[in-house]
């Protein structure tokens, strides 16, 4: 028995970006009722040098549609990064998911060794499937969606952690 | 070729623990040279209820404790809760990690569907062990790591992502 690199990566990151998009309805839903520019939470941030919540919201999908093409080997979709509504912050998060389950687990089981370039500007950085993986796809999804709840809770919105983790228990 | 379970947990919590101690330090060492009450940050919060840092490292130590020793089916060290200090809050940290080195993949493989049950007051929680590792453990020390290192960037404390991320390329 043991664990399928598919089974460690899609199903998981579908799941926690459907709690993204609960969270972001429930401050869509807010702003509305309280009459607050919905502009004031999409540019919050946490620090004048941390990202706002739509470079959050990016950045926690540009993660993971990454980690899925890289694994399967096949090219990563771009997207504009010109989200300034909640409503086009949701269209991301669905058209990530679409894609997400357009991977099969055919493609991306096995993908353990497979080697993985990441480009940094001038800078390259090399892993392989699995240290990609778990070293440097988890931390920074998980980053940037604990970052979008926590610009949100200090903003006033009322989450808890089942917000967070979703319907799992 | 697979991933065993030993690999997805023990070894990546001790990484990212030691990345925790080192942000910590540094915030310890600022604190220092500014003239700035540790307590300061040490009790600081991003919304009034949310946990503060201190609270915040220990659900992340105690997330990952409670993980190798449910998979591993052993005991799950109890801590006091009681850390007031950045100290304090170190030495909880190297006590994890010296626990989670204790934990040895022998005895966490084979793990995926063993049954674990957590308690939440009078409630309880089932999980296999595959999804309490994957859909519980990991959002939540994630959530608890990232949330400690927004509370310090909210304050002040110069970090980038590397320090979260480690030396990972």
């Amino acid at each position: 028995m043991s664990l399928a690199m598919y089974q460690v990566s899609v199903p998981v990151f579908v799941h926690m970006l459907g709690n993204l998009t609960a969270i972001l309805d429930k401050a869509s839903a807010h702003a509305e009722a309280k009459k607050i520019d919905p502009s004031v939470f999409i540019n919050s941030r946490l620090a004048p040098d941390m990202y706002p919540l739509s470079r959050q919201v990016q950045i926690a999908t540009d993660m993971v549609k990454g980690c899925a093409a890289r694994l399967a080997g096949i090219e990563v979709p771009s997207y504009e990064d010109n989200e300034t509504s909640f409503a086009e912050l949701q269209a991301r998060i669905a058209k990530t998911v679409v894609f997400l389950q357009s991977v099969t687990a055919a493609q991306i089981d096995g993908s353990e060794e497979r080697k993985i370039t990441l480009k940094f500007g001038s800078k390259e950085a090399h892993f392989l499937g699995q240290a990609y993986l778990l070293d440097f796809v988890y931390p920074n999804f998980y980053f940037h969606l604990t970052t979008a709840y926590a610009i949100l809770r200090h903003n006033g919105l009322e989450l808890g952690k089942q917000d967070f983790l979703g319907n799992i228990y």
